[in-house]
């Protein structure tokens, strides 16, 4: 019987089409992290499991990995996100490493989930985190990286919005101010993060079960949409004016698609302070694309000295859709130069022009098919290669060749280094 | 108890200087491999186990894959090799491809086997396929390939060899020369392929266990070493007359370190006729680096018409291992051009300069450690940056400001484009 050509369920197989549209995300990502200093790094996909036992939220550990036994009897597990790999990997040199640190990579992702829109089992996500900087500068960085990404892609900044919380400041306010207890508290910021995803009545009810006569109390203040309608009181938390200078430092430097939002949560347990994403506005894509935000505590679960640490993570299925639905991916040609196509039994003679041809910088085919001209033409234009060069006996006695521009038909007779010229002009 | 920060065995963790280094090796392989006209795909890691049972050799499908059960009872396997998917990949969209197709992809790679030199168990391999060239051109070309690359890292002819073999000059052999049944064909195959690692004794001793009365006219021809010795008789088989003519290709095209090696035989059961290694001259680094051949079986498995192909992989690991023995891993600097260091209170101040210098195409970080100078200094020190820029209150009142040759201690009072230019040049 034969065997199956499927791809795995929720995973994707790039044919080059579709690996050139990867690839420019790929490149503007990384032409923009490392214009703001960040290196690359990398790691294995395989981790212990145990390396998400402590911080990685309880669904996905519980739900969504991919873990099993390896032939040596170890536990381990597809990476489902790359923050704890760069936790552990930062730990390891905890003395040595200078900081700030700024590191990124591209690692793709593992997550058993219903595949959807958006949402896929095996996803490329850009990871970028500064090491070392307790101040607001890191945050400020962090989201005018994330801001630049999305300029080089041509979005403008009424496409997309960045919503900014504190879990700081929800801390402040359940603890201190609505006086949850630390299960209550626990309860209500899961609840706050599902808020979107639950009907008003029953979002309510949910509330009231966790916070009894405190339930008012904590429904009118998760319904402010601005910093100003804080209390006075709550305006002298550190975390609230950490939150307005922010709000200033990225108006400073042309951010000004950038809110407070209180009801923002973000799913991970390791957040410590300010956090972060990134929305679609167009209402045909209306959610998160991508977020990020401080986790200062995260190093020192490794047995070292803790390290301030702010980071974000974006997504290749989230990015692509943005990017198609506000017509902002460019087509991605074929970056084949040229295809020759042989005349006569001269592939020996040939071989001296086409290495040539290569050794100045084209990227040069050849169709050995020994099909007949017209198909090995048809196929070329199949391939989406633009130029045809022939080469033939007569050819190689001038050193001037029949170079053919698909898409026009036309034709001229040219000698290498003009092949070069035309053909890298 | 702190979480251990240590890799999964046998897989490394890249930190920035090390994934430099793996940068490198990839560019090279990228731009070579495009200049002869290939273009990327990628795949998941994820495949179904049925993918591996027809034709990767037993030993890695029963004691090497890395397979498990997901959460939806599929049994899959993380890839031992790409070539299996690749050929999923093309039979899947086998009548929409025009032929011939160049592909190459660089993935990670997965078997569970002790860890040594030269091999562990996560590994990255270029693999680079021509689709639907049934003649020697395609041999030729891929053997060029190999040795360009080789030539871009710097390679001597003389540091590496390139042995090429025929699996159909072993079947004449075996089957039509020696006269051995099937099953006593596959053995002799299976022994001969592990030769190098078993006693010249202990090896007569398996092969007359296999060929009986034929023993010593098996051991003979074995002992070849080069096609003319080859009987005359074989010298009309097709398959000798092809490595003729495909040396003789190679050698007009300046390739003068491939050799006939009666004994190659690779280990995958795909291949069906030409099949080739490069191993280092270097008796420290004495083993296969890498090798390839024909396999023209595959594709035609997923039940549709089969296609002409021969490829090759290239792993990451051997490669380095070579340049590094060779010499030939030139030093990989960080490629931040610049950091810069603020004096005082000006980090709103200082944003649109360092901007401007991004935008001009400048890799900037800043220190926003608020340390004392020196010590910034020797941060920066510490994580290689060449050039420090000093930005104070007097600077951006003067559009002048300090920049500092770490390696020299030199420093110049220039304005913004002085600095581009100085680190660009």
């Amino acid at each position: 019987m034969a065997i199956s050509t499927s791809t795995y369920k929720g995973a994707r197989d790039f044919y080059p089409s579709d690996k050139r549209e990867q690839n420019y995300i790929f490149k503007v990502w990384r032409e923009t992290v490392e214009s703001f200093g960040y290196e690359e790094y990398d790691a294995p996909i395989i981790e212990p499991i145990e390396l998400y036992l402590a911080k990685t939220s309880e669904e996905i550990v519980n739900e969504q990995t991919y873990s099993f036994q390896d032939r040596g009897g170890r536990q381990v597990t597809l990476r489902p996100e790359m923050t704890p790999t760069v936790s552990r990997m930062v730990a390891a040199r905890r003395q040595e490493l200078p900081l700030p640190l700024r590191w990124y990579s591209i690692p793709n992702l593992w997550r058993y989930e219903r595949p959807q829109k958006g949402r896929l089992r095996e996803h490329w996500q850009l990871n970028v985190d500064l090491f070392g900087v307790s101040g607001l500068e890191a945050e400020h960085e962090i989201i005018e990286v994330v801001s630049s990404i999305m300029q080089r892609f041509g979005a403008n900044q009424d496409t997309y919005i960045i919503r900014i919380n504190s879990r700081k400041l929800i801390n402040d306010i359940l603890r201190d101010y609505i006086k949850l207890d630390e299960n209550q508290a626990n309860s209500a910021i899961r609840l706050i993060d599902r808020q979107n995803k639950i009907e008003k009545d029953e979002f309510k009810q949910l509330v009231s079960e966790i916070a009894g006569d405190k339930t008012n109390d904590l429904l009118n203040i998760f319904s402010i949409n601005n910093l100003n309608q804080l209390s006075s009181d709550l305006q002298e938390h550190q975390s609230v004016k950490e939150l307005h200078q922010l709000l200033m430092m990225l108006a400073r430097s042309g951010i000004t698609n950038a809110v407070f939002d209180i009801g923002l949560m973000r799913g991970f347990d390791y957040y410590t302070d300010i956090v972060f994403e990134i929305f679609d506005t167009n209402p045909e894509n209306s959610r998160a694309l991508f977020g990020g935000g401080r986790y200062d505590g995260l190093v020192g679960l490794f047995g070292v000295e803790p390290i301030a640490t702010i980071g974000f993570g974006m997504g290749d299925v989230t990015m692509k859709d943005f990017l198609l639905t506000h017509n902002l991916m460019p087509e991605q040609a074929t970056g084949v130069d040229l295809e020759v196509i042989l005349i006569g039994d001269v592939f020996l003679e040939a071989q001296d022009v086409i290495k040539s041809l290569r050794l100045k910088g084209l990227k040069v085919a050849v169709d050995h098919t020994k099909r007949k001209i017209d198909k090995q033409l048809k196929m070329a234009d199949k391939a989406g290669y633009k130029y045809i060069l022939f080469i033939g006996e007569n050819e190689l006695a001038n050193n001037k060749y029949n170079l053919k521009e698909l898409s026009t038909g036309q034709e001229q007779v040219v000698d290498e280094d003009e092949i070069v010229s035309i053909i890298l002009k």
